[in-house]
Protein backbone atom coordinates (compact mmCIF):
# COMPACT_ATOMS: atom_id res chain seq x y z
CA UNK A 1 0.00 0.00 0.00
CA UNK A 2 1.40 2.81 -1.06
CA UNK A 3 0.64 6.39 1.01
CA UNK A 4 1.59 9.95 -0.41
CA UNK A 5 0.76 13.61 0.77
CA UNK A 6 2.91 14.90 3.17
CA UNK A 7 0.17 15.19 5.92
CA UNK A 8 -0.87 12.12 5.44
CA UNK A 9 2.95 10.40 6.02
CA UNK A 10 3.45 12.17 8.98
CA UNK A 11 0.57 10.86 10.31
CA UNK A 12 0.53 7.40 9.09
CA UNK A 13 4.60 7.04 10.14
CA UNK A 14 3.97 6.16 13.84
CA UNK A 15 1.56 3.57 13.32
CA UNK A 16 3.52 2.17 10.01
CA UNK A 17 4.66 -1.55 10.24
CA UNK A 18 8.33 -2.58 10.20
CA UNK A 19 9.65 -3.02 7.25
CA UNK A 20 7.67 -0.08 5.42
CA UNK A 21 9.82 2.38 3.70
CA UNK A 22 9.64 6.11 2.83
CA UNK A 23 11.07 6.58 -1.15
CA UNK A 24 12.00 10.36 -1.29
CA UNK A 25 13.52 12.12 -4.66
CA UNK A 26 15.97 14.84 -3.98
CA UNK A 27 14.44 16.66 -6.84
CA UNK A 28 12.03 18.03 -4.37
CA UNK A 29 12.91 20.08 -1.51
CA UNK A 30 10.63 20.53 1.43
CA UNK A 31 10.87 16.94 2.57
CA UNK A 32 13.48 17.15 4.86
CA UNK A 33 10.96 16.86 7.44
CA UNK A 34 9.70 13.70 6.72
CA UNK A 35 12.53 11.95 6.26
CA UNK A 36 13.63 13.30 9.96
CA UNK A 37 10.67 12.10 11.07
CA UNK A 38 10.77 8.81 9.23
CA UNK A 39 14.44 8.19 10.45
CA UNK A 40 13.25 8.62 14.02
CA UNK A 41 10.81 6.35 13.69
CA UNK A 42 11.81 2.34 14.81
CA UNK A 43 11.88 0.17 11.93
CA UNK A 44 11.37 2.70 8.94
CA UNK A 45 13.71 2.63 5.94
CA UNK A 46 14.26 5.97 4.00
CA UNK A 47 15.74 5.48 0.20
CA UNK A 48 16.57 8.14 -1.87
CA UNK A 49 15.07 7.33 -5.64
CA UNK A 50 14.48 8.91 -9.15
CA UNK A 51 11.47 11.01 -9.79
CA UNK A 52 10.30 8.29 -12.22
CA UNK A 53 10.35 6.00 -9.71
CA UNK A 54 7.72 7.42 -7.21
CA UNK A 55 5.65 8.35 -10.76
CA UNK A 56 5.28 4.66 -10.64
CA UNK A 57 3.51 4.38 -7.67
CA UNK A 58 1.97 6.73 -7.09
CA UNK A 59 1.17 10.06 -9.71
CA UNK A 60 0.32 12.08 -7.44
CA UNK A 61 3.27 12.21 -4.78
CA UNK A 62 4.89 15.61 -3.89
CA UNK A 63 8.36 14.13 -3.83
CA UNK A 64 7.67 11.43 -0.93
CA UNK A 65 5.88 7.75 -1.03
CA UNK A 66 5.46 5.81 1.98
CA UNK A 67 4.97 2.23 1.11
CA UNK A 68 3.68 0.08 3.43
CA UNK A 69 4.72 -3.83 3.23
CA UNK A 70 1.08 -5.81 3.80
CA UNK A 71 -2.49 -4.43 4.87
CA UNK A 72 -2.60 -5.19 8.69
CA UNK A 73 -4.71 -7.61 9.48
CA UNK A 74 -6.96 -5.47 10.88
CA UNK A 75 -8.63 -4.75 7.30
CA UNK A 76 -8.30 -8.79 5.96
CA UNK A 77 -12.05 -9.42 4.78
CA UNK A 78 -14.16 -12.00 6.90
CA UNK A 79 -16.99 -12.57 8.92
CA UNK A 80 -14.41 -13.97 11.45
CA UNK A 81 -13.11 -10.98 11.94
CA UNK A 82 -16.83 -9.74 13.85
CA UNK A 83 -17.05 -12.43 16.14
CA UNK A 84 -13.86 -12.09 16.69
CA UNK A 85 -14.33 -8.61 17.79
CA UNK A 86 -17.14 -9.90 19.79
CA UNK A 87 -15.54 -13.01 21.36
CA UNK A 88 -12.50 -10.77 22.49
CA UNK A 89 -14.74 -8.63 24.46
CA UNK A 90 -17.36 -10.81 26.06
CA UNK A 91 -15.91 -10.43 29.66
CA UNK A 92 -15.13 -6.60 29.39
CA UNK A 93 -18.10 -3.99 30.88
CA UNK A 94 -16.58 -1.54 28.97
CA UNK A 95 -18.36 0.90 26.54
CA UNK A 96 -18.37 0.18 23.26
CA UNK A 97 -19.14 1.33 19.94
CA UNK A 98 -19.59 -0.17 16.41
CA UNK A 99 -20.11 1.47 13.18
CA UNK A 100 -22.00 -0.12 10.19
CA UNK A 101 -21.58 1.36 6.90
CA UNK A 102 -24.35 0.58 4.60
CA UNK A 103 -23.64 1.43 0.87
CA UNK A 104 -21.04 4.23 1.33
CA UNK A 105 -18.99 3.97 -1.79
CA UNK A 106 -17.25 7.06 -1.84
CA UNK A 107 -13.69 6.69 -0.86
CA UNK A 108 -13.29 10.03 0.37
CA UNK A 109 -16.49 10.31 2.70
CA UNK A 110 -14.79 6.26 4.16
CA UNK A 111 -11.78 8.00 4.72
CA UNK A 112 -13.13 11.01 6.57
CA UNK A 113 -15.59 8.49 8.58
CA UNK A 114 -12.53 6.41 9.35
CA UNK A 115 -10.98 9.64 10.96
CA UNK A 116 -13.96 10.33 13.21
CA UNK A 117 -13.94 6.76 14.00
CA UNK A 118 -10.60 7.25 15.26
CA UNK A 119 -11.38 10.45 16.94
CA UNK A 120 -14.32 9.15 18.86
CA UNK A 121 -13.51 5.89 19.67
CA UNK A 122 -15.22 3.93 17.68
CA UNK A 123 -13.95 -0.10 18.14
CA UNK A 124 -15.07 -1.61 15.28
CA UNK A 125 -16.33 -0.03 11.61
CA UNK A 126 -18.16 -3.12 9.73
CA UNK A 127 -18.27 -2.85 6.12
CA UNK A 128 -20.65 -5.24 3.74
CA UNK A 129 -19.13 -6.98 1.30
CA UNK A 130 -20.69 -5.73 -1.89
CA UNK A 131 -21.49 -1.38 -2.57
CA UNK A 132 -18.97 -0.32 -0.53
CA UNK A 133 -15.84 1.21 -0.90
CA UNK A 134 -12.62 -0.91 0.33
CA UNK A 135 -9.61 0.42 2.32
CA UNK A 136 -7.57 1.57 -0.59
CA UNK A 137 -4.68 4.51 -1.16
CA UNK A 138 -7.52 7.14 -1.37
CA UNK A 139 -9.18 6.05 1.79
CA UNK A 140 -5.80 5.77 3.49
CA UNK A 141 -5.01 9.34 1.93
CA UNK A 142 -8.17 10.86 3.32
CA UNK A 143 -8.24 9.72 6.12
CA UNK A 144 -5.02 11.10 7.13
CA UNK A 145 -3.72 7.87 8.27
CA UNK A 146 -6.32 7.30 10.79
CA UNK A 147 -7.02 4.52 8.73
CA UNK A 148 -3.94 2.96 10.04
CA UNK A 149 -5.50 2.57 13.74
CA UNK A 150 -9.22 1.85 13.22
CA UNK A 151 -9.95 -1.94 12.89
CA UNK A 152 -12.38 -2.53 10.42
CA UNK A 153 -14.25 -5.73 9.58
CA UNK A 154 -14.35 -5.98 5.55
CA UNK A 155 -17.09 -8.16 4.01
CA UNK A 156 -19.58 -8.50 7.18
CA UNK A 157 -23.35 -9.17 5.65
CA UNK A 158 -24.50 -5.75 7.98
CA UNK A 159 -27.97 -7.81 8.46
CA UNK A 160 -26.32 -10.83 10.05
CA UNK A 161 -23.68 -8.26 11.44
CA UNK A 162 -27.11 -6.77 13.23
CA UNK A 163 -28.24 -9.90 14.53
CA UNK A 164 -24.70 -10.92 16.20
CA UNK A 165 -24.53 -7.47 17.90
CA UNK A 166 -28.00 -7.87 19.03
CA UNK A 167 -27.26 -11.45 20.64
CA UNK A 168 -24.15 -9.59 22.03
CA UNK A 169 -25.57 -6.94 24.57
CA UNK A 170 -25.66 -4.61 21.24
CA UNK A 171 -28.49 -1.98 20.65
CA UNK A 172 -28.87 -1.18 17.30
CA UNK A 173 -28.89 2.69 16.20
CA UNK A 174 -29.97 3.67 12.53
CA UNK A 175 -29.62 7.14 10.72
CA UNK A 176 -32.63 8.11 9.40
CA UNK A 177 -34.49 10.88 8.35
CA UNK A 178 -37.71 9.86 10.87
CA UNK A 179 -35.96 8.90 13.59
CA UNK A 180 -35.83 10.07 17.30
CA UNK A 181 -34.01 14.38 17.75
CA UNK A 182 -30.06 13.09 18.38
CA UNK A 183 -30.34 15.35 21.12
CA UNK A 184 -32.49 13.25 23.23
CA UNK A 185 -31.09 10.22 22.50
CA UNK A 186 -28.97 8.19 24.99
CA UNK A 187 -26.57 5.74 23.81
CA UNK A 188 -26.93 2.21 25.67
CA UNK A 189 -23.09 0.89 26.55
CA UNK A 190 -22.84 -1.44 23.97
CA UNK A 191 -24.07 0.90 20.54
CA UNK A 192 -24.09 -0.29 16.87
CA UNK A 193 -24.41 2.83 14.80
CA UNK A 194 -25.67 2.33 10.80
CA UNK A 195 -25.28 5.16 8.56
CA UNK A 196 -26.79 4.29 5.52
CA UNK A 197 -25.80 5.72 1.77
CA UNK A 198 -26.49 9.60 0.82
CA UNK A 199 -29.98 10.06 -0.69
CA UNK A 200 -31.11 6.18 -0.52
CA UNK A 201 -30.53 5.49 3.14
CA UNK A 202 -30.12 2.31 4.55
CA UNK A 203 -31.78 -1.10 3.43
CA UNK A 204 -35.28 -1.36 5.00
CA UNK A 205 -34.48 -4.73 5.72
CA UNK A 206 -31.81 -2.92 7.96
CA UNK A 207 -34.07 -0.75 9.63
CA UNK A 208 -36.99 -3.06 10.44
CA UNK A 209 -34.20 -4.80 12.11
CA UNK A 210 -32.52 -1.35 14.24
CA UNK A 211 -34.07 -0.75 17.90
CA UNK A 212 -33.83 2.76 17.19
CA UNK A 213 -34.18 5.24 14.88
CA UNK A 214 -31.69 8.66 14.89
CA UNK A 215 -32.27 12.28 13.51
CA UNK A 216 -30.09 14.91 12.84
CA UNK A 217 -32.18 18.16 14.03
CA UNK A 218 -32.16 20.36 11.29
CA UNK A 219 -33.43 23.37 8.97
CA UNK A 220 -32.38 23.41 5.78
CA UNK A 221 -33.53 23.54 2.71
CA UNK A 222 -31.54 20.11 0.74
CA UNK A 223 -32.55 16.97 2.19
CA UNK A 224 -29.27 15.85 4.36
CA UNK A 225 -26.00 16.22 5.15
CA UNK A 226 -22.55 14.97 3.66
CA UNK A 227 -22.95 11.39 5.22
CA UNK A 228 -19.20 12.01 6.84
CA UNK A 229 -20.68 15.08 8.30
CA UNK A 230 -23.60 13.07 9.15
CA UNK A 231 -21.46 10.43 10.85
CA UNK A 232 -19.28 12.85 12.63
CA UNK A 233 -22.03 14.26 14.83
CA UNK A 234 -23.54 11.40 15.31
CA UNK A 235 -20.02 9.80 16.74
CA UNK A 236 -19.50 12.61 18.60
CA UNK A 237 -22.64 12.73 20.69
CA UNK A 238 -22.21 9.12 21.11
CA UNK A 239 -18.55 10.24 22.18
CA UNK A 240 -19.28 12.66 24.54
CA UNK A 241 -22.12 10.70 26.08
CA UNK A 242 -19.76 7.65 26.87
CA UNK A 243 -16.23 9.90 27.98
CA UNK B 1 -23.08 28.18 -13.93
CA UNK B 2 -23.51 24.40 -14.51
CA UNK B 3 -24.81 22.12 -12.03
CA UNK B 4 -24.70 18.25 -12.91
CA UNK B 5 -25.65 14.53 -10.54
CA UNK B 6 -29.61 14.21 -10.45
CA UNK B 7 -29.43 14.38 -6.77
CA UNK B 8 -27.32 18.43 -7.05
CA UNK B 9 -29.80 19.00 -10.10
CA UNK B 10 -32.65 17.55 -7.93
CA UNK B 11 -31.97 19.79 -4.87
CA UNK B 12 -30.68 23.23 -6.82
CA UNK B 13 -34.27 23.17 -8.75
CA UNK B 14 -36.37 24.48 -6.47
CA UNK B 15 -34.18 27.12 -6.12
CA UNK B 16 -33.17 28.45 -9.23
CA UNK B 17 -33.56 31.86 -10.75
CA UNK B 18 -36.56 32.31 -13.53
CA UNK B 19 -34.40 31.70 -16.93
CA UNK B 20 -32.65 28.52 -15.54
CA UNK B 21 -32.39 25.78 -18.36
CA UNK B 22 -32.23 22.01 -17.64
CA UNK B 23 -30.52 20.56 -20.79
CA UNK B 24 -30.90 16.99 -21.38
CA UNK B 25 -29.82 14.12 -23.81
CA UNK B 26 -32.13 11.33 -25.16
CA UNK B 27 -29.19 8.93 -25.29
CA UNK B 28 -29.72 8.76 -21.69
CA UNK B 29 -31.96 7.14 -19.67
CA UNK B 30 -33.38 7.99 -16.21
CA UNK B 31 -34.01 11.65 -16.54
CA UNK B 32 -37.72 11.40 -16.60
CA UNK B 33 -38.47 12.37 -13.35
CA UNK B 34 -36.02 15.09 -13.63
CA UNK B 35 -37.15 16.68 -16.88
CA UNK B 36 -41.03 16.14 -15.38
CA UNK B 37 -39.31 18.13 -11.64
CA UNK B 38 -38.22 20.91 -13.74
CA UNK B 39 -41.60 21.09 -16.25
CA UNK B 40 -43.05 21.73 -12.53
CA UNK B 41 -41.05 23.75 -11.87
CA UNK B 42 -41.77 27.53 -12.28
CA UNK B 43 -39.18 29.62 -14.44
CA UNK B 44 -37.13 26.45 -15.83
CA UNK B 45 -36.88 25.50 -19.30
CA UNK B 46 -35.96 22.11 -20.41
CA UNK B 47 -34.29 21.54 -23.97
CA UNK B 48 -33.38 18.50 -25.40
CA UNK B 49 -30.00 18.60 -26.93
CA UNK B 50 -27.00 16.19 -28.30
CA UNK B 51 -24.55 14.45 -25.84
CA UNK B 52 -22.01 15.91 -26.98
CA UNK B 53 -23.08 19.57 -26.59
CA UNK B 54 -23.02 18.38 -22.61
CA UNK B 55 -20.25 17.41 -22.98
CA UNK B 56 -18.92 20.50 -23.37
CA UNK B 57 -20.60 22.20 -20.72
CA UNK B 58 -19.40 19.73 -18.02
CA UNK B 59 -17.84 16.67 -18.75
CA UNK B 60 -19.20 14.51 -15.46
CA UNK B 61 -22.97 14.83 -16.78
CA UNK B 62 -24.90 11.87 -17.00
CA UNK B 63 -27.49 13.02 -19.43
CA UNK B 64 -28.42 16.32 -17.27
CA UNK B 65 -27.13 19.90 -17.08
CA UNK B 66 -28.88 22.62 -15.30
CA UNK B 67 -27.40 25.94 -16.49
CA UNK B 68 -28.38 28.74 -13.89
CA UNK B 69 -27.77 31.91 -16.36
CA UNK B 70 -25.80 34.27 -13.57
CA UNK B 71 -24.88 33.64 -10.19
CA UNK B 72 -26.94 35.21 -7.23
CA UNK B 73 -26.42 37.89 -5.94
CA UNK B 74 -25.52 36.76 -2.76
CA UNK B 75 -22.55 35.39 -3.92
CA UNK B 76 -20.87 37.99 -5.44
CA UNK B 77 -17.79 39.22 -4.35
CA UNK B 78 -17.85 42.52 -1.96
CA UNK B 79 -16.87 44.22 1.36
CA UNK B 80 -20.34 45.42 1.07
CA UNK B 81 -22.26 42.01 1.84
CA UNK B 82 -20.98 41.64 5.20
CA UNK B 83 -21.95 45.12 6.24
CA UNK B 84 -25.41 44.96 4.22
CA UNK B 85 -25.95 41.75 6.50
CA UNK B 86 -25.15 43.81 9.64
CA UNK B 87 -26.91 46.33 8.71
CA UNK B 88 -30.45 44.42 7.65
CA UNK B 89 -30.02 42.37 11.21
CA UNK B 90 -29.42 45.99 12.85
CA UNK B 91 -32.70 45.90 15.13
CA UNK B 92 -33.34 42.35 15.06
CA UNK B 93 -33.01 40.07 18.27
CA UNK B 94 -33.25 37.16 16.48
CA UNK B 95 -30.18 34.93 16.99
CA UNK B 96 -27.52 34.32 14.28
CA UNK B 97 -24.42 32.41 13.32
CA UNK B 98 -21.98 33.67 10.62
CA UNK B 99 -19.21 30.78 9.66
CA UNK B 100 -16.02 32.47 8.82
CA UNK B 101 -13.43 30.42 6.65
CA UNK B 102 -9.90 31.39 7.52
CA UNK B 103 -7.64 28.71 4.29
CA UNK B 104 -10.19 26.16 3.41
CA UNK B 105 -9.36 25.54 -0.02
CA UNK B 106 -10.50 22.28 -0.73
CA UNK B 107 -14.17 22.83 -2.75
CA UNK B 108 -15.19 19.68 -1.67
CA UNK B 109 -14.85 20.72 2.13
CA UNK B 110 -16.06 24.16 1.29
CA UNK B 111 -19.30 21.96 -0.36
CA UNK B 112 -20.09 19.63 2.65
CA UNK B 113 -19.54 22.93 4.67
CA UNK B 114 -22.10 24.82 2.74
CA UNK B 115 -24.75 22.08 2.91
CA UNK B 116 -24.26 21.89 7.01
CA UNK B 117 -24.35 25.48 7.13
CA UNK B 118 -27.73 25.45 5.22
CA UNK B 119 -28.81 22.52 7.66
CA UNK B 120 -27.73 24.70 11.12
CA UNK B 121 -28.93 27.71 10.12
CA UNK B 122 -26.17 29.49 9.34
CA UNK B 123 -26.87 33.41 8.45
CA UNK B 124 -23.85 34.36 6.62
CA UNK B 125 -20.77 32.65 5.44
CA UNK B 126 -17.61 34.78 5.27
CA UNK B 127 -14.70 33.96 2.62
CA UNK B 128 -11.73 35.53 2.28
CA UNK B 129 -10.50 36.80 -0.74
CA UNK B 130 -7.32 34.79 -1.15
CA UNK B 131 -6.23 31.24 -0.13
CA UNK B 132 -9.86 30.39 -0.44
CA UNK B 133 -11.89 28.05 -2.46
CA UNK B 134 -15.01 30.28 -4.45
CA UNK B 135 -18.21 29.12 -5.17
CA UNK B 136 -17.88 27.00 -8.68
CA UNK B 137 -19.63 24.30 -9.99
CA UNK B 138 -17.82 21.20 -7.88
CA UNK B 139 -18.74 23.36 -4.64
CA UNK B 140 -22.23 23.65 -5.97
CA UNK B 141 -22.72 19.95 -6.70
CA UNK B 142 -20.72 18.75 -3.44
CA UNK B 143 -23.14 21.14 -1.50
CA UNK B 144 -25.84 18.85 -3.20
CA UNK B 145 -27.37 22.46 -3.91
CA UNK B 146 -27.40 23.99 -0.70
CA UNK B 147 -25.11 26.54 -2.24
CA UNK B 148 -28.09 27.92 -3.55
CA UNK B 149 -29.73 28.70 -0.28
CA UNK B 150 -26.61 30.06 1.65
CA UNK B 151 -25.76 33.85 1.98
CA UNK B 152 -22.38 33.94 1.36
CA UNK B 153 -19.58 36.93 1.47
CA UNK B 154 -16.50 36.29 -0.96
CA UNK B 155 -13.67 38.55 -0.70
CA UNK B 156 -13.31 39.71 2.99
CA UNK B 157 -10.78 40.34 5.06
CA UNK B 158 -11.22 37.93 7.88
CA UNK B 159 -9.55 40.29 10.68
CA UNK B 160 -11.56 43.21 9.55
CA UNK B 161 -14.52 41.22 9.70
CA UNK B 162 -14.39 39.90 12.93
CA UNK B 163 -13.67 43.69 14.31
CA UNK B 164 -17.25 44.48 12.27
CA UNK B 165 -18.99 41.64 13.76
CA UNK B 166 -17.57 42.53 17.17
CA UNK B 167 -18.97 46.20 16.84
CA UNK B 168 -22.11 44.73 15.95
CA UNK B 169 -22.20 42.47 19.24
CA UNK B 170 -21.28 39.17 17.40
CA UNK B 171 -19.18 36.84 19.80
CA UNK B 172 -15.94 35.27 18.40
CA UNK B 173 -15.66 31.23 18.52
CA UNK B 174 -12.32 29.83 16.86
CA UNK B 175 -12.04 26.22 16.42
CA UNK B 176 -8.67 25.29 17.65
CA UNK B 177 -7.05 22.23 19.55
CA UNK B 178 -5.88 24.13 22.86
CA UNK B 179 -9.43 25.92 23.10
CA UNK B 180 -12.65 24.60 25.75
CA UNK B 181 -14.20 21.84 25.54
CA UNK B 182 -16.97 21.98 22.61
CA UNK B 183 -19.69 20.35 25.17
CA UNK B 184 -19.44 22.76 27.48
CA UNK B 185 -19.57 25.83 25.19
CA UNK B 186 -22.61 28.00 25.23
CA UNK B 187 -22.43 30.02 22.59
CA UNK B 188 -24.55 33.54 22.41
CA UNK B 189 -27.40 34.84 20.80
CA UNK B 190 -24.92 36.50 17.89
CA UNK B 191 -22.39 34.06 17.08
CA UNK B 192 -19.56 34.11 14.42
CA UNK B 193 -17.40 30.54 14.29
CA UNK B 194 -14.48 30.45 12.93
CA UNK B 195 -12.84 27.50 10.60
CA UNK B 196 -9.35 27.31 9.89
CA UNK B 197 -7.54 25.12 7.20
CA UNK B 198 -6.50 21.72 8.07
CA UNK B 199 -2.88 21.16 9.39
CA UNK B 200 -2.19 24.95 9.77
CA UNK B 201 -5.14 26.28 11.62
CA UNK B 202 -6.48 29.73 11.75
CA UNK B 203 -3.61 32.76 11.66
CA UNK B 204 -2.35 33.82 14.73
CA UNK B 205 -3.87 37.10 14.06
CA UNK B 206 -7.18 35.63 13.80
CA UNK B 207 -6.37 33.46 17.15
CA UNK B 208 -5.45 37.09 19.13
CA UNK B 209 -8.98 38.61 17.90
CA UNK B 210 -10.97 35.30 18.81
CA UNK B 211 -13.34 35.23 22.16
CA UNK B 212 -13.30 32.16 22.83
CA UNK B 213 -11.37 29.46 21.23
CA UNK B 214 -13.14 25.95 20.95
CA UNK B 215 -11.68 22.33 20.67
CA UNK B 216 -13.91 19.20 19.69
CA UNK B 217 -13.10 16.55 22.25
CA UNK B 218 -11.73 13.74 20.88
CA UNK B 219 -9.51 10.71 21.76
CA UNK B 220 -7.34 9.65 18.26
CA UNK B 221 -4.01 9.08 17.11
CA UNK B 222 -4.55 11.46 14.30
CA UNK B 223 -4.25 15.38 14.80
CA UNK B 224 -7.56 16.05 14.06
CA UNK B 225 -11.01 15.70 11.98
CA UNK B 226 -11.64 16.01 8.50
CA UNK B 227 -12.35 20.07 8.43
CA UNK B 228 -15.92 19.74 6.99
CA UNK B 229 -16.66 16.89 9.70
CA UNK B 230 -15.34 19.30 12.96
CA UNK B 231 -17.12 22.23 11.35
CA UNK B 232 -20.40 20.13 10.89
CA UNK B 233 -19.80 19.22 14.63
CA UNK B 234 -19.58 22.80 15.99
CA UNK B 235 -22.64 24.09 13.82
CA UNK B 236 -24.69 21.27 14.65
CA UNK B 237 -23.75 21.99 18.85
CA UNK B 238 -24.61 25.97 17.97
CA UNK B 239 -28.15 24.84 16.24
CA UNK B 240 -29.23 22.70 19.22
CA UNK B 241 -28.05 25.46 21.06
CA UNK B 242 -30.39 28.14 19.58
CA UNK B 243 -32.99 26.11 18.32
Amino acid sequence: MYITGTHAIEEALPGAPKGSVLYVSSSYKNNDNLIMLAKATSGIVVKKVMKTALDEMDSSHRGAVLCIPHVKASFSSSQQSLREFLEGIQNSDSPYTVLLLDGITDPHNLGAILRSSDQFGVNLVVLPPSRSASINETVMRTSSGAAMYVKVAEGENINQAISLLKKHGFWIYTADMDGEDLNNVSFSRRSAIVMGAEGEGVHNLVKKNTDYTVRIPMCGHVDSLNVSVAAGIILYSRYVGVR
